[in-house]
């Protein structure tokens, strides 16, 4: 275990979050909020101890993989306890968990809330919310190690443990290139729908914070409501940035390219396909409720893109829809977006693997003389990346169990216990019942909070880092 | 396909189908009641439709694989449509569904019943219900096959697509042999069972009854409180019997050969912990709900054993307890039961060999140069087992989920939905909310009990077999 290069990598990350800081920086100045010298202090602190850390410089700068998963759970860690001061230093909780819930949420993507109403927050707490969002969307290792001067290919490593999906495929031959194309398209997406939600009428700070939850697939509001108050323009031009920011980034660089056959893959299809039969049941089943079938398949849409994306805003109580309605929301939680992407949950391409791998022992079992592989857009699927995702499901299915049983100490019904997870796991944000839209995770108790916690870091990071920090055989010899 | 070696197989089924039939034909001349004559019509159609099947010797008896798995299938569903016709004929039900409900549910060893009262119903209906767990808990094509006279090795495609478990391990070299030695074990530990409540005090009827529905695992009751007004004594052998027949009958067998530490071996030993951290868990969270300790600790073992052997019986109304004990019951109601038993659910092999395949890939991680191989009781476990496994998972979640999808049309309670699923899938019988143990399924309508049905038996031969008779590939020529 390289430590010293594990010290110096998150005395960098640390220099990076004060600078981070300076975001909320400028809105409270500019709102003469006080919260200005709460964030002040935050990133005084960081950049403090930031320093202190990498004042060093580590003699050797090799990574070995386990020490990529190190560096990448515990950045995640350590970003979330700093980035939870200014909660604490403001004032607007002084439970310190609760700050930590409210930050592991934000830079996991995940919008999950411990505040019941946050219209009365400062409006600094507000963009330093969404723009945790912002900056887990994409990773945040990636690109300092992008900028730290190192040579060599520790990146790969990083850059694997940090990405969502079961394979990363490198654009251009360079980490560093394929990284910095990557930050580029998130950012051009975020300015395009920043501009879009200006010419729809909102004002500067609304549109920032939605453009920066958005692109994050996060999901606090800076309404109680949520969206459901914002125009019908508004709620569809965040439907659609949902949606993309739900599509693989590597598809956007490939129309770039003009390459549109190879964009649109199978798991860009199978999204769409998803996409449009959950929107298509839904909107059957809630039409009575609503008083057309334009105002049904508006609210459907939102909710259908705000929850397969893993965003998590809503218009409508989704909680209050029929049986089958919750049913198909609660299994495209699961599914989430494509790999590749901000989103969460389990991927779409990953969900492919497992059907393919399922379809293929049917044909085997038929057939045990024919050998088959997998093979996705034409291309053969490594034997090792099957049995990854094959564990990478077990896994779920483990620490899911597990939370759940450590949650349901506290004695609430089994869908807000089970939903609570989903909605952590997946990085959604709310769940069903007790944490459906109109409630937030403020009740559970704090070490159900630390559970969760552990959830949304875990499911942002997809499960195996943090697991690996906490497995006491990654610290053995050998 | 080999058609007329299924038409001659499936002759054979209904044959002695027939002679089951004679079991509650004695019991309805024993009591003097009507439901002789209907009995003995539904023996006469199945004797006829035999004969006429099996008239005809096929030229050729090789069974390919698919073969194997489509007889299987068929003949259960076959085994069901007849086995219902005595409900119709004595008018305990007038739908045909809810009859084919309640016949593939004793077949599968699953116990969800449509009857809310079963007291009035009789005894040679209740004796059927119980003997169909009872025939269906060993499996009953084994039985046949090694009784047919035919040549050659049908037998082990058939043995694999029937028994529970990830692997069939032959006890001897011929599979003939084993499966008269596993059927000699079952029919042993039936008749102890049976005298051991005799002695307890029950009357012959109600010890058969008992002892018939535990040996299968399956649950039906011939009281209308299930086992909440059996005497202490009666409800501790019961407990104890569920949990014997829910382990390996392999065990027995090396036990009987006095190879005791090869019996107990580590799925044995994962079984037994889990049963006493359940038992441990559940018996604190609701000890204030009881009298005393014991007595929380007596109904909590019953249960407990009652859901992870998949019985289905009940003390208590296990749906009133807290959210934590309730949690663990729906955890053991997926774990099921040791491969190679009577019990279904997915299987304690099946979540060692997925959990080995987490830790193998965590460690190819973290030492990526390792190739490790998973072993099981210092046994390497073959490359396929592990990817089977694997596909078995993925095929459970995905009938799991489009069953949930359909069944959740009607608009019940979504615990009501999930765990129906849960209960049939996994073979136990009573689930939560709807469908607990305090209810039935009488309320879905036909289509619901219709997937539900499929559930019971999909469960009960480990889902391919089912899949691969619906799935059109498997009649093209190739």
């Amino acid at each position: 275990m390289n430590f010293s290069m594990i010290r110096y990598t998150l005395g960098w990350l640390l220099i990076f979050e004060s600078v981070f800081f300076c975001v909320p920086l400028i809105v409270a100045a500019a709102f003469w909020e006080s919260a200005f010298f709460s964030f002040l202090i935050a990133a005084l602190i960081a950049l403090g101890a930031g320093l202190l850390l990498s004042f060093k410089r580590p003699r050797h700068t090799d990574l070995y993989a386990k020490d990529g998963f190190v560096i990448v759970s515990l950045s995640w860690i350590i970003l979330s306890l700093f980035g939870a001061l200014p909660f604490m230093f403001t004032g607007v909780t002084t439970s310190f968990i609760d700050a930590l819930f409210e930050t592991a949420s934000g830079f996991s993507t995940t919008g999950a809330s411990i505040f019941s109403t946050v219209e009365d927050l400062p409006r600094s707490i507000l963009m330093w919310r969404s723009f945790t969002h912002w900056i887990g969307g994409m990773g945040v290792l990636v690109f300092i190690m992008a900028f730290l001067p190192l040579s060599g290919g520790q990146n790969m490593h990083i850059m694997r443990a940090e990405s969502p999906g079961p394979e990363v495929s490198k654009l251009v031959p360079r980490v560093k290139k394929t990284a910095t194309i990557l930050y580029i398209i998130y950012f051009a997406m975020t300015l395009v729908m920043f501009v879009f939600l200006l010419i729809s009428g909102m004002d500067v700070f609304d549109a920032l914070n939605t453009a920066f939850a958005t692109a994050g697939t996060g999901g606090f509001g800076f309404k109680n409501d949520s969206f459901a108050s914002a125009s019908i323009t508004q709620q569809i031009i965040v439907t659609v940035f949902m949606l993309l920011f739900s599509i693989n980034f590597n598809s956007y660089y490939l129309m770039l390219k003009l390459k549109f056959k190879d964009a649109i893959n199978s798991e860009v299809k199978a999204f769409i396909l998803i996409v449009l039969f959950a929107i298509t049941v839904i909107t059957i089943n809630v039409s009575s409720m609503f008083d057309s079938i334009w105002d049904a398949l508006r609210h459907v849409s939102f909710t259908v893109a705000s929850l397969i994306s893993t965003t998590g805003f809503s218009t409508e109580n989704f909680d209050l829809w029929p049986e089958l309605s919750k049913t198909v929301l609660v299994i495209i939680m699961f599914i989430g977006a494509c790999a590749g992407s901000t989103g969460g949950g389990i991927k779409v391409s990953r969900i492919i693997i497992l059907f393919k791998g399922m379809g293929r022992e049917l044909s085997t079992l038929v057939h045990p003389r024919q050998v088959k592989k997998i093979t996705i857009d034409n291309r053969p699927v490594d034997h090792e990346v099957t049995r990854s995702v094959n564990a990478y499901i077990v896994t779920f299915i483990l620490i899911f169990v597990v939370s759940l049983l450590a949650i349901s100490f506290e004695d609430r019904d089994m869908i807000t216990n089970f939903t609570a997870v989903t909605a952590t796991i997946n990085n959604i944000g709310p769940g069903l019942g007790g944490v459906g839209p109109a409630s937030n995770f403020a009740a559970f108790s704090p070490i159900s909070k630390l559970v969760l916690i552990f959830d949304m870091l875990a499911g942002r990071l997809e499960l195996f880092p943090m697991l690996i920090l906490f497995s006491p055989s990654t610290y053995k010899k050998g």
